[in-house]
């Protein structure tokens, strides 16, 4: 077989074998096939797309051309959750405790990452004491005693998805639908949960801004799990604004928190209730949606979801005091007020330019040796279809410098006020399994 | 400017700029844009296309990747022409003497290259003596005395055109008519003539077998001479069949030689006219194509082409014996003759098939450090639309080999005949200027 004419067919808009696709992945993992065969093959592909079957199979090649992860020494159906990505989305922190309240395993397996805010682990970091390192055996053990664990991701997974990624990165072929959908679905399969719930952002903070190609995506990924033998779910939820209030590390937990002590933050938790059914439904607890909904909104207010999160955390060498009183959190030393200039209704909130406020301030990485901020970030005060008069508070910005320009300049590029007050965006467009 | 962003402009189908060319074909030369960004350029180009302005661009930015040929020491307007590729093309040798038999100078220089038989320099080759090794002064001074010379190419022209057709051969990026005609023109551009008349065949056995595919080309290659101030004319012409009835590399000297000589040989002797009253025209020599050809055909038949011939063999170091006598060629061991099966007509002759024939006999080379056989060839008793009665002879294989299996095998296949006679292909579909 040669590569070139691998590139040729499917330029020519035919559809690849399973043979012909597991040459490409593993010669390229092993360095035989160039980057240059595999970046025309990318684009060859980013015009003619690849049928589900196609994409399934390039799953596959990717996470067999690394390790994978065994939780067989986990008792239950194990069911994992991904988000595609957004500003403000702690809906992990709710999720996890949540689904472990009705006591579905959990084990959570996370990354840092470069983005406007820290990965899952740094934000945990957030409390005293938290930490993630443990050895498997011990990972295994929390999550059978207490169904939920939360631990650094470690193993080469998928490394065919990681090279491919980064040339695709640099080749303008990351927009292809299927790529996207397979390299998600490369990295959760080596994962090895049993089930899946992804959370599909769309909308302008997110890497999807079209809900027709996000549910394309959803699509895709939920045939790639299906095809594959895991059981998939999507949910394609509102990402025109930052979910909740908070951006930030400890801001973020705290929210989060609110939400577990049963607070009302109406799209985080409605949407942390949709992500938990869909996975407890998935791991067999409940019969139906409603059903699972109906009890863990009632996990919500009776506190059991909470009691799940304080376990994790001292289970975890965490200061569980820290989140019984958010005051102890890590806090910013300047809290500086970002105010309207007119008065109107939001109409808009562009997700990414708040989420690049929040990495100036210091709460992510821009590169990967740059040190987390944890008590930086930002509140936001007004969300769009609130009024607002001239001179009150849009956000309050948690800086340790006392005067965050960049930041400001930011906030006020991402509000956008309108006469009229705008309609509320929806909060979950699409459920697709 | 960064490559991926001129990647992705390219693929969202939209015009590149001059600075955004240059700074690819710059770039790439000197290695500082890698190959794998400059294959997927090359794959979004083979599905967006180029605007005429911007091949012409890539083209000119192609040329001046490298040296160019001077050639205004020689005197007058020169002429160049190029053929895209055929099986027994032996125009040149026809054409040169013809253009310079009116007193047009023909500064040639050619390669040898891989294929079904040598380059125009191994062909020259097969008679005695000749040789192409000359200073750059000693070509010119040819050119001005004799008005025809023919030199091995020499120089660093248009390398970024090099390296990116080694790439475009291993990415499966070849067939986009574009970068085929920017490649092609490159090369002529470089090498210094004033106009260019292009050979642009069509057929079962041309790189192009659609005639709209090599119109298509035809009218690329015609803007971007055009575009880049030299006066280009394509003539379109059949590679449906051999062209004449000789290939190899003595036996395509033979076969020009009798053209030379007067004999009528249809279609080698009418496509040579042709492409020589383009020629002439654009160099000034004539005021319209019939008074050329008028005058072009009447220097066939008076003995001043091959006169001309003559003096560049003689000029050159070859044995003019050779060519007033031409059993004097290099001759093959053995003469092998492949019979019909079946009475019938011609209606087909695969050229490709042809050509792999004579390579298999020693003709061409497959690798470079392959060693021509200069008396090595197929003579074709037989074209399309012939009658044949069943153990008729089809060809004569000019062989040192007693059995030459593998070519009696490749000329069976190339050879088809039906019941009913066959339409004779046109030889000259359009010319476009």
């Amino acid at each position: 077989m040669r590569m070139v004419d691998v590139i040729q067919k499917k330029r020519n808009g035919k559809e690849l074998t399973k043979e012909e696709i597991n040459f490409f992945i593993e010669g390229y993992t092993i360095g035989e096939i160039p980057d240059y065969q595999a970046s025309a093959l990318m684009m060859a592909i980013y015009f003619n797309g690849m049928k589900s079957n196609e994409t399934a199979t390039l799953t596959q090649a990717m996470v067999e051309s690394g390790e994978t992860i065994d939780l067989s020494a986990i008792e239950g159906h194990k069911v994992d959750k991904h988000s595609t990505g957004g500003v403000g989305d702690k809906t992990t922190f709710i999720v996890g405790p949540l689904v472990a309240s009705v006591g579905v395993p959990v084990a959570k397996m996370s990354g840092r990452g470069l983005g406007h805010t820290g990965g899952t682990l740094d934000k945990l970091e957030s409390i005293k004491g938290f930490h993630i390192e443990m050895t498997k055996e011990e990972f295994v053990n929390n999550v059978n005693t207490h169904k939920l664990s939360v631990a650094g991701q470690t193993g080469n997974l998928a490394p065919a998805d990681k090279k491919l990624y980064a040339l695709r990165d640099v080749t303008a072929t990351v927009d292809s639908i299927p790529l996207i959908a397979g390299s998600i679905m490369s990295k959760k399969l080596a994962s090895g949960a049993d089930g899946i719930v992804l959370d599909v952002k769309t909308g302008s903070g997110a890497f999807m801004k079209k809900l027709e190609d996000s549910e394309s995506l959803a699509r895709e990924m939920v045939n790639i799990g299906n095809n594959l033998g895991r059981n998939t779910v999507a949910v394609i939820s509102d990402m025109n604004q930052p979910l909740g209030f908070e951006v930030g590390n400890a801001n973020e937990v705290r929210e989060a928190c609110q939400v577990l002590q049963g607070e009302n933050i109406e799209d985080l938790r409605l949407l942390s209730l949709e992500l938990a059914s869909h996975m407890t439904v998935l791991a067999g607890a409940f019969e139906d949606f409603d059903s699972a909904y109906k009890t863990l909104e009632q996990n919500l207010q009776n506190g059991k979801a909470f009691e799940s999160f304080r376990t994790l955390v001292k289970a975890q060498g965490g200061d569980v005091s820290v989140i019984d009183d958010l005051t102890k959190l890590p806090q910013s030393k300047y809290h500086i007020e970002v105010t309207a200039e007119q008065d109107g209704y939001v109409s808009e909130i562009d997700a990414e330019s708040i989420g690049v406020a929040a990495m100036y301030l210091g709460a992510g990485r821009a590169t990967k040796d740059d040190q987390i901020n944890h008590g930086v970030g930002i509140t936001l005060k007004k969300k769009v279809g609130d009024q607002v008069t001239k001179g009150e508070v849009l956000v309050v910005l948690h800086s340790d410098d006392e005067e965050p320009t960049n930041s400001i300049e930011k906030i006020n590029e991402a509000y956008s006020l309108s006469k009229e007050v705008r309609e509320k965006h929806q909060l979950i467009y699409k459920v697709i399994n």
